[in-house]
């Protein structure tokens, strides 16, 4: 069995982790089976590299930023190698450039293109366990690029797919995929499997186990993931296409409290205005989520619409600046708003779900702001003080009862 | 003009060093040369790094060994571009797989084979500062190597050489190459040129300011160097071939602590008996230096050699274990000894140098232990207690009265 292993920067912080790491794949290396490993950099390197660019150069050039910043993952993938030698199994550290692996140009953001496996194939051949930096790639240029967050776990999918691997196992600080965050829901409980979809609308909605790029990859790759946890030998969640498996109704229910809304009141009703506002800001780069349009006064409509918080500021700042080209009368916004969203495959078939979601968010009192949904999810806009108590309500509705 | 200029760790440990040297190329690029820079990793990098090693696993490999080491250099040529663009300059970090630096396979100790030009070429074209890291390379496994102690200069040189620079300036704490250590002779006096061969006595000789490999290697291709400050704008000194400058009687006083004197008391005294001794110690890789052979009594001789302090212990054990196959009689040693050498082109042609220095050290009370001479080099041993006197006054026997 060829198994793939990453294990992210706090499970490679210091010593006594690394030999943890090195332990746990060497048991799979000594029952036979091929194994590689992919790392991130240890700790708080990144950050600490970060800070080090930004205190020469705040505008540093992307380029050398991934210049900096992939030394961290060579750090912890020698040292990883070592430790492993130390245990008397052979051992050898790659990076992306003697594995090969091709990614798009841009620094910072890349993605793979292709990725060779002959080096680690060559290795394996020879019984070595063979550690990956994660996160980094190589472009057409031969210069090194980062993949942006989550870029290891991407750099494992990848590694998982051209190798054709049995496995892929993402190590994390939790025992797997969780039907809501368990620090806030007192009743969460861990999946024994979950969809590639179901696992992509929660990631995007902020469970922070797996980085959506590596999902989406797996999907197209038909990967299967396992996400479990480096500390205890617990089982962890399979990640893998809805055909093979039992469908609960509701999967998960995640939370988003990183949400502002703004509202543009009194623009004219016209086709066209709502394209013209998104677009203005779409070329900003600016998302944008849940929309809900309502007739205002007069000829006029209102339009609401969230946006990630960090975003807010730049948003209204681009409003205002096309006030009287995108005929907007007045702009309001509101930053202490969260997102809900319930999860789940079996809703698809199964109309009942929105109307029970908003059951459990009345019998607790709690107001519904905006509402939107797809195929496998129902997401509602409630105000930020209320978000704890509307998880437990609807996590309780749900998952308890079903 | 093309212009490769190497700096150490010392010389980029923080940002404001990192400015300084920015600013050194800056004003050559600004005159309009084309600008490489070599860079060593910052202050104590690679000691951490060590250490760390050290720590997961005292028989670390060699190959994982350099994959770690050489991510200081990275960290340093990146932090360099960032402050060249900071400071509005157009500068590219590569490292030994961008430039395609061809090493052999020795991990640890690596030689250059060949070096590329494509990738600086062209990005010179485009008038970019291009910044590269010193001390490594890539051997055919597509591997990282290290080049060993001094490893960043011999960097210089091999690209100096490849890219046909009209200079090379090895940047260091001090102001170029000294008629002997000025911390230890007060008259001793800066020189303005000296011969590469000189250069490499006075290396080997425990004058640390130029690794001998890297000038070596300059004599080979003819890459005229420069040693000078980054902390001045003091001239320098010249390191080039003989032919083009005025000679000396004597270039320079070193002295070299790190020696230790063995005798072999007794043996047999036939043919190949010598022999059989030092091919003893080299199968052991003992290198021995000054030899001394002499009757001893009842057709037998005694030999006196020296070796560093550090092989002392090693080459007793290997005598003591080969005493009635080498038939030695008896051992003795001495560590409190010290080599101090003139070296100078000059003494080719001149008889009476041994004769001066012998004086020189008469005059001040120093006895002499050993003597040993090449074309350009005579080296005596004496008491190391005696050392900075014998120093002195040889140095102040030559230099000051020529």
């Amino acid at each position: 069995m060829l198994i793939v292993k990453k294990f992210g920067g706090s499970s490679v912080a210091n010593k006594e982790r690394i030999f943890n790491v090195a332990r746990r794949c060497i048991e799979d290396y000594k029952a036979g089976h091929d194994v590689v490993v992919v790392l991130s950099a240890m700790g708080d390197t990144t950050d600490n590299l970060i800070e080090m660019a930004h205190d020469i150069n705040p505008d540093a050039k992307k380029r050398e930023l991934d210049m900096l910043l992939t030394t961290g993952e060579q750090v912890s993938v020698s040292l990883m190698a070592m430790a492993m030698q130390a245990l008397d199994v052979p051992a050898v550290s790659l990076n992306a450039f003697q594995v090969m692996m091709h990614s798009t140009s841009r620094y910072g953001n890349a993605r793979f293109k292709r990725v060779d496996t002959e080096r680690i194939q060559h290795e394996l051949d020879s019984r070595k366990i063979v550690i990956v930096t994660g996160f980094q790639g190589v472009n057409k240029y031969d210069d090194i690029t980062t993949l942006g967050r989550g870029g290891s776990d991407t750099t494992a999918v990848a590694l998982a797919s051209v190798l054709h691997a049995d496995k892929c196992e993402i190590y994390t600080d939790v025992e797997g995929v969780y039907t809501a965050d368990p620090r806030v829901v007192k009743n969460a409980r861990k999946l024994d499997v979950i969809t590639y979809d179901e696992m992509l609308e929660l990631a995007s909605l902020g469970a922070k186990v797996l980085h959506n790029r590596s999902v989406e990859m797996a999907k197209k790759y038909n990967v299967e993931l396992v996400v479990r946890s480096s500390l205890t030998e617990a089982e962890g969640t399979v990640v893998k296409e809805a055909a093979k498996m039992e469908k609960l109704l509701v999967t998960g229910v995640a939370a988003d409290a990183n949400t502002a809304r703004i509202s543009v009141i009194g623009v004219e009703d016209k086709p066209g205005t709502a394209f013209v506002i998104f677009n203005t800001l779409a070329k900003n780069n600016i998302n944008v989520d849940i929309i809900l349009q309502s007739v205002g006064r007069e000829g006029t409509k209102d339009i609401s619409f969230t946006v990630a918080s960090d975003d807010l500021d730049r948003a209204l700042e681009i409003l205002n600046e096309n006030k009287e080209r995108l005929t907007i009368q007045e702009i309001t916004c509101n930053k202490n708003v969260a997102k809900l969203s319930v999860v789940g495959a079996g809703m698809m078939s199964n109309p009942g779900v929105a109307a029970k979601m908003f059951e459990s968010l009345y019998n607790s009192r709690v107001n519904i702001n905006m509402i939107s949904t797809s195929e496998i999810r129902i997401t509602v806009l409630v105000d930020e003080k209320d978000i704890e108590k509307a998880m437990n309500a609807v996590h309780d509705g749900f998952i308890m009862t079903e």
